[in-house]
């Protein structure tokens, strides 16, 4: 950064914003078993061999053990049959013990997700991502919502911003982030815009919007210069960049990065240039430590929320 | 109007695209009763004596005979309590010979039309509020969609309407028309901004949208010079206005609907100042004789689909 501007930059770290979660979810735990309940059960199921995946769900068995909610692993064959998994979700909507359902994405070719998520209960449906959830969300009514999105929002209150009348952007239009993000920013009174790879002079919206919200999964594809001074700019996108070219146009402010790059053959990065965008923003969650951490903090207060409803 | 930029504006006639809509509904009515199968079937509930309800009712009725959907009338007084409209909806969702289900809003005092609303299976609920039908609607599922923006979207269809990358302004964030239309004009790849009442600097806003949706009941608040030259625009507002004063400011340019105003005590507007959009537009839907008679059609069409799909 190094100049006047960046002094006034607020870095929204993840962790912090996480633990301050996690922290609430462990309280409500501990409150619940000294009434003499049981911890709420989350049951996460994995199908295949993707590492990233299995990182993932690493990270939710840890929060877990965390915060003390009680987790169960389903870890299937990549060639598992769509009917044995629709049998498994089947068995864990009828079990009274499990609260939450979890089912990691993306699933092997052959595996329909959708209909693996549409199969799941929606009072155990800790993403969010069921069409009646959804559904509840757009009218506005309670319901568990899907997680990125909803500890976003979480954060965004945290850290006091104003979110009635502005002007936001949310960049990205996925049923996972995009829309339901917009939904909910809109619940809270902000004006939203929704902008896509369809979004002409896309440059030009973004130095409207008082926050921008960035889930489209292309590296360092906001630039400095499209942010609004003071803006709150939250990076959705995790994406890892192994492209030295590429890397010399996106880091071009971010020699760091450039060297990890370099060094390691790859670095992860989100879909806004981090240190130019940080130069010109109010407020701005950096990637990695930022929102990925939030994620499985939501997936947690989701966990407890559908433990509490039961 | 009668200047030079009126004469490039097309009227976008609700009657003309309600008439293409319910006649294709009546081809396929008379294509099933060819193949041996019976007509669709809506059931219509209707709660109390509000005049307005009724008139709409009366007009889903006739567009029902029009069309060949069979229809069937539940009348209630306004003191039915809420165990018996549950009971006549939970009825209503189990006769195999009823496609859809309707209840006519607003309920009266007493009656909570969202637990109506949520009773109605979703299969039948040609009203497209159910909210798993909002939830298909942002996952871009099928579903049956929300009667009045899925009909709108119709029109801007069968008017060869250019959605893709076009700046879109919805004015209004209802569950029945805002938030479903938003999610259908993004479909078709619009940039679409949801403004609404804590919205700041509207004018200038509404000035960039190739196509404007004004959605929020409230008579005129809509000026000609908040059009952008040459957008559509799609008035969903039906307000009577009665106040002499009130029809000065907003029917300025509008000496018909002033003279109306005063010779019979009140007349029907939209949100937007109708003449002098028209001057500035390159296309506008009127009220009366717009958007109101494509939700009937829609409501329809909605019917149709829930019995094809059965």
């Amino acid at each position: 950064m190094g100049d006047g501007s960046s002094a006034m930059t607020m870095i929204l770290d993840g962790k912090v914003h996480a633990e301050r979660m996690l922290g609430e979810v462990t309280a409500a735990v501990e409150a619940r078993a000294a009434r003499g309940l049981r911890p709420p059960c989350l049951a996460v199921v994995i199908v295949g061999d993707d590492p990233a995946s299995h990182v993932y769900v690493r990270g939710k068995v840890a929060a877990c053990a965390r915060t003390g909610i009680r987790s169960v692993e389903r870890r299937l064959p990549a060639d598992t049959p769509q009917a044995e998994l629709d049998g498994i979700i089947a068995a864990l909507n009828a079990d009274p013990l499990v609260d939450g359902i979890l089912v990691q994405l993306p699933l092997p070719a052959g595996l329909d997700s959708k209909r693996a998520l549409h199969a799941i209960d929606p009072a155990k449906d800790v993403d969010g991502l069921h069409p009646v959830n959804q559904g509840l969300l757009l009218e506005g009514l309670p319901g568990l919502r899907p997680c990125t999105p909803s500890a976003c929002m979480n954060m965004l209150r945290a850290h006091g911003v104003e979110l009635k009348g502005i002007r936001a952007l949310v960049l990205g239009r996925s049923e996972i982030v995009g829309k339901p993000m917009a939904l909910m920013l809109l619940e809270q009174h902000a004006t939203v815009t929704i902008a896509h790879s369809r979004t002409r002079d896309l440059p030009a919206l973004c130095r409207e919007a008082d926050l921008l919200v960035a889930a489209v999964g292309r590296p360092g594809m906001v630039e400095g210069s499209w942010i609004k001074p003071g803006a709150v700019v939250v990076d959705v996108g995790i994406n890892r960049v192994e492209d030295p070219a590429l890397g010399e146009v996106i880091f071009a402010a971010d020699p760091g990065k450039m060297k990890t790059l370099r060094e390691k053959g790859g670095v992860l990065c989100g879909d806004v240039r981090f240190q130019e965008a940080a130069a010109v923003a109010g407020a701005i969650t950096p990637v990695p430590g930022g929102v990925g951490l939030l994620t499985i903090a939501g997936v947690m207060a989701n966990t407890l929320q559908a433990c509490q409803a039961r």
